[in-house]
């Protein structure tokens, strides 16, 4: 029998029990052992049938020497940290879903795990229940990893989706995934990329081997995003997608979340509503894409469980075999960065811009809507530039033509 | 130090031994050892720097104290199932990528391996280095996995997509192939869909728990798919691809490898050239899948080498802590599947067939190509059918109609 601690009973906590009790037979099965949750903290009160197995005590469980893993799916940094880390040093493995605290935590708490010889496990903390943590360790262990990027938050997804397919702007769009649960009441670790750039830090500090700090990543959100730039997207045969990238060089690593127009022949075009997708990129396997729900109920809590079964399968041993890296990665700054961009602008001279516009962004093309709805704007699409050629040739561009104002600029792919 | 024998030097095992070398420190530095080849087996001679380290005698290498791990390269069954059982019999590791080898004995070497506290590790085995044995049995093991379908072979995509995007016939798509070195000399096992049946076998063996046996599989191949089918698919606005799928059900599991029209929309249909892509239904985790570079010596390699990884980190363990099953799972006869089927006819009375088709096939369309090269033949796109009522409406149509030639059947979805 191995008993298992629940900390939090939310969608993530709820679900891990659910799935334990509905798939218990399989899970047994699988491991050879019985599973059974002993206790459940939460400071709320729950009407469900195992409503005897609530504490609202931490050290009730943590300090039960019968439970050797615990669930911690709290959520953010405080009272999450404290608990795992008192957890860990009494022997306890530890499997969570909290982003947040992998993200900022996440190293130190690898090495403590390692020190007490037993497993802080986190494979439900990115992209849902898809498996994109275990792989990216074992699976492309040979591989030299040179990049990573994708579609790591679903909320977004859906809103470009729904503003896409059908026609809605930016506030209905989120009102609707609000409505849908897709959408907290309170969106900005959403919308703003936070949600994205801290997936992004995880998947990196795992695929380089040294921990890139998430503060550091240069963060794009997608409240910026109207319908016109709807109308662009398609006008150019791309889709707009929020996409979070880490991408590997000689003097450190260019991380970043932005929105992008991808092609609409790119496989990341085809990932739509709440589904993310996570593209490896390895120097023996080349390009590798994991596809799947990044979040909701049963796919989160189906990571948790399979990282459960993993720590019961090697009950004595660290099973993942990895430690935290105590030296961080130097994120560079974004302005060596070199993409193709759609840079949105209004004024009063539109004639003259059109007339400039190749002269300050060579081999660049004018994007014309056409629509009643794009009156009194123009968009230039330039050849493949770094982030500061881009800024310096706009001000060359502002110096020639007089007053314009810049509507909006995504990168394009 | 860790020692490795290799056996076989063909694509699968000098890719090994490369990505050993190249990654030397990427791999150290994840394993905390070195590891180093020490005897490769072939009985061709190769001229390469590490020329000192081959051998002709198997047992020079199986009766090696040195040597903790070995990698089977050597493909088929007969001498590897042998070289297999007196490895692991004598507590060595087996790392292989011999889809034939699991497919026939995966069951019986891995409880061998079991008895023996060793692994028996086929990650390479299926999908080139797509990570997909250990996400299935790690990561989605909290699932009951309901079904498994997927592109599972290189060569047949590549000429099917090159007989949609260039025009090719299929021998002309299949030389190309072959000059590429997509295809072998004897293209049979990839053509006529054992490769991809084999490896349906293989993970749905892991998926549910039983041996599915390759054997009974049913399994059609794409060589006899014209360049009308392509113009079909077309107008249809679907595409050809060979889906390998395994479908639990009450009774036991349909498993087929057959052609099949797949939506341009679904994610199958973006599935181009040789890459390969696998998607897993589970009652928890949805829908997820896998794509990347399904064969291929490097990606097939690092496949190899992230299970010699996992072996090395696990050293005193099973690291997967998998049994073979002893039990095998009841492959349906495929006449209660059901589909939608786009069936070719041609004969002197397609205007009778146009006037009995839907009353024989209630719910059909005809589909007319309205093409020259499509003359004297039209096509009947069913409603949702099992193989058995398609075979008896076939029956019954040709009694009404008299003499009909029976071009082609293909599935739909």
């Amino acid at each position: 029998m191995i008993y298992i601690g629940v900390m939090g009973h939310g969608v993530v906590g709820s679900g891990t029990v659910e799935i334990l009790h509905k798939n218990k037979d399989t899970i047994s099965k699988r491991t050879g052992r019985e599973l059974v949750v002993k206790k459940i903290l939460d400071i709320q009160d729950f009407d469900v049938s195992y409503r005897e197995l609530f504490t609202k005590d931490a050290s009730s469980i943590l300090e039960d020497e019968d439970i050797s893993i615990i669930v911690e799916a709290i959520g953010g940094i405080d009272p999450a940290y404290e608990y795992t880390v008192k957890a860990l040093k009494s022997g306890k493995h530890v499997v969570t879903s909290n982003k947040e605290l992998v993200a900022q935590h996440g190293s130190e708490l690898l090495n403590l795990a390692k020190e007490n010889n037993v497993n802080y496990l986190f494979e439900a903390s990115v992209g849902g229940g898809i498996p994109i943590i275990r792989p990216l360790r074992q699976c492309l262990a040979a591989n030299k990893v040179s990049e990573i990027y994708g579609i790591l938050n679903g909320t977004t997804n859906y809103i470009l989706t729904r503003m896409k397919r059908a026609g809605l702007g930016f506030d209905e769009a989120l009102k609707e995934a609000q409505i849908k649960g897709y959408a907290e009441a309170d969106p900005t670790a959403d919308v703003k990329g936070h949600d994205a750039g801290r997936k992004i830090a995880i998947l990196s500090s795992i695929a380089f081997g040294k921990s890139v700090p998430y503060a550091k990543i240069y963060t794009e959100g997608i409240d910026k995003i109207d319908h016109i730039d709807i109308l662009y997207a398609n006008k150019l045969k791309r889709s707009i997608k929020l996409i979070a990238r880490a991408k590997r060089h000689e003097d450190g690593v260019f991380a970043m979340v932005t929105p992008v127009l991808v092609d609409n022949y790119s496989p990341m075009a085809d990932v739509e509503n709440v589904f993310n997708a996570i593209m490896v990129k390895g120097d023996a396997i080349g390009d590798v894409m994991f596809y799947g729900q990044g979040a909701g109920k049963l796919p989160t809590a189906s990571a948790v469980v399979g990282d459960i079964i993993d720590v019961v399968k090697h009950l004595n041993a660290t099973s993942v075999g990895v430690s935290g890296s105590s030296s961080a990665m130097t994120v560079l700054p974004i302005n060596n960065f070199s993409s193709r961009r759609l840079i949105r602008l209004s004024g009063n001279n539109l004639d003259i811009v059109n007339k400039y516009a190749n002269e300050v962004f060579k081999n660049s093309t004018i994007i014309d809507l056409d629509n009643a709805q794009a009156m009194g704007e123009i968009a230039i699409l330039t050849d493949t530039l770094t982030e500061g050629e881009v800024d310096s040739a706009l001000k060359l561009l502002k110096k020639k033509v007089g007053a314009i104002q810049i509507l909006g600029s995504m990168r394009v792919e």
